[in-house]
């Protein structure tokens, strides 16, 4: 008989990993009350192998590098077992500066980018302008990154949930009430909210930021993650507003801003980083901060139309790099922690994932962030050797 | 029998004129397919005898303070009759200045509040953070101006329409299709979009900016009225946000702008003036715009939610003054022009409506507002003496 696994959340990251799993001949359940309508409905998403943050070469930027690695095949996948158009683009971006300081930021990043091998090309204030003519005249300078993709990522959202519906697996649109363990420990699956059992031999954490308090999982399985809200404007065009032909990241008085594009003019503008808990309540002051530094890069801005303001609350770990792997308990495993990087993150992760259930070795670029690293569980993490084989 | 009215178009105007004629026992009829729903339900409520712009007496001044002077008796009725909380406030605004022009602006506005008779308090910027803490330290200082009020213009739309409700008025959620006129040339009432005809003696365009264009309607008997787009915020409390005690009017660096307190803690930013037709999309420009200057005013303004981006098309002529009266042709009447001042002009205006229909003379501050005065019509107006009678 086959086996079982149930996804307890299906943003990007629980619906990438059951279309992975039941492609396997598993049987997956996916549960989650509205699919696909947390922090990867409000993502911009950007796919760049290199962050704003990344000074250094570090295991988070080996693993945001191999992640980028796996989008062109992925997203190939995607289309053509759904085919629906996900809005993948591989045009590349521009990074650009508004001061002399910010001009340090891109300089940084473009030499990280040229000694980890990537295609980085300076800009002049007015090649910026030739390249993205909505660019404000009071640009400094920039570079462009060509190997910066980006996807729809309600798009993506959207496909995963038709290519796991292609391959049968279940969607509950329910809370998890507890994780349920038999008498041997090991994972028996889920009871609802409404009651109802769902059986699993695996279950897999996906519930991003609610990872950490899913009832019935001890403590000592409990990843360590925080929601760290993101606010995020969409625009669309209107009959005055420019064209923005290409992604733009900017360093706008220090403060990164991005404005990424889609198929229809639209635009989406993030982002801001705030801890305040799990509060999903859209703040005048951050809707006026990335206005102010959207339109310090793109002065047409103003004549978009402001169609939505929207949260969400991206799952981040006390060393801000994913928990993917076995948690201890048997059966369970996690997947999280992906706080800025979910979108390009979830083809790797998935991969991950099945790799995992079926026994095969983790892309190398993972294995630095399993659950059993310091600080990645709530309770006291138990020493390797105790957790070898935890595969139910 | 009863004399029958119909109200083409069912804001603030129309709903309070349909209210006192159907209190005087006439048959009204408010046709409109979403009553309250225009620019009355985007206005923040403002009841200010003297708006920014005045620098002398003039007409419109004249107006405003007749205008003003009716609220406190309209109010008290209107919430005897109803029973209804309007949320009416005489508790007096602060006007306060941003840099020493925008003081310069605050001081004339000073003076011409004195000339006129009204109390006027000339307060420091220490005295003016005393009198509203959450002022911004930034501020120059400023007025008190204790007889300014506010009301709350959405509790102000529910009370009209139960108070009208209360006297039978009767509501037909349809647009008009044309009015329509008999053989001898006056008004028989108007067809509606679903093809059927409201029988009226009298009708009266109240339909705000939509006014100049009502089908049926000849050319000269056409109000000359255009929309000018005021964009509007609600911003909701949050446990982080601070009191807004009073309504605040700013002046910054040249910009009027008011925030005006809601009895829950919400307040309302507002406006902006853009000539755009009859265009109603929110702008990012001007969300940025709002926000950027009421926190320049009140820097706890980022901590609160932002709940709506609104837009308001007001309906201005050509003086940007009102055109209440008859139009010349027999039985029609209009009532439109507010622009900025809708709320605050209603109860004269209802009066004023009153006064037309029943043949009672126009209070004199609506005297020089007339349908006949130069540039009022869209037509060439006749002579007044052409039109002595036309009620009918």
């Amino acid at each position: 008989m086959a086996r079982k696994v149930a996804f307890v959340g299906g943003g990007v990251i629980g619906l990438a990993s059951a279309w992975r799993m039941a492609s396997r001949g598993w049987g997956v359940t996916v549960i989650d009350p509205t699919p696909g309508r947390g922090a990867s409905w409000v993502a911009a998403g950007m796919i760049a192998p290199l962050g704003e943050a990344e000074h250094s070469e570090t295991a988070i930027t080996r693993l945001r590098i191999a992640g980028a690695g796996w989008w062109p095949d992925f997203a190939a996948d995607l289309v053509r077992t759904t085919g629906m158009d996900i809005g993948y683009s591989m045009t590349g971006s521009i990074m650009v500066a508004v001061d002399s300081s910010d001009q340090l930021v891109v300089e940084d990043l473009a030499s990280l980018h040229h000694d980890l091998g990537y295609a980085v090309k300076h800009l002049s204030a007015s090649a910026c302008r030739a390249l993205v003519p909505s660019l404000s005249p009071g640009i400094r300078g920039g570079v462009e990154l060509p190997d910066d993709h980006h996807v729809d990522n309600r798009r993506l959202v959207e496909a995963l949930i038709e290519s796991c519906t292609n391959v049968s697996v279940s969607f509950v649109r329910d809370r998890v009430a507890r994780v349920v363990f038999g008498h041997d420990g090991a994972v028996r699956g889920a009871f609802l909210g409404s009651g109802e059992l769902v059986d699993a031999d695996v279950v897999v954490m996906t519930a991003g930021a609610e990872c950490g308090a899913i009832g019935g999982v001890p403590v000592e399985a409990s990843p360590d993650v925080r929601p760290v809200m993101g606010q995020v404007l969409r625009l669309r065009p209107t009959p005055g507003s420019p064209d923005v032909a290409r992604t733009i990241r900017g360093v706008v008085h220090g403060r990164p801003c991005y404005i990424v594009p889609r198929a229809d003019g639209s635009v989406v503008v993030g982002a801001t980083s705030e801890e305040r808990g799990f509060e999903t309540t859209v703040r005048a002051g951050a809707v006026h901060g990335l206005l102010d530094d959207a339109r310090t890069l793109v002065p047409g801005i103003d004549e978009f139309e402001l169609a939505e303001c929207s949260v969400g609350l991206r799952p981040a770990s006390p060393d801000n790099g994913p928990i993917v792997g076995w948690t201890g308990a048997p059966g369970l495993a996690v997947a999280t922690g992906h706080y800025r990087n979910g979108i390009l993150l979830t083809p790797i992760t998935a991969h991950a994932v099945e790799c995992l259930l079926t026994g095969d070795p983790l892309p190398d670029a993972l294995l630095p962030f399993d659950f059993f690293r310091p600080g990645a569980a709530r309770g006291r993490a138990r020493s390797r050797s105790d957790v070898a084989r935890t595969g139910a």
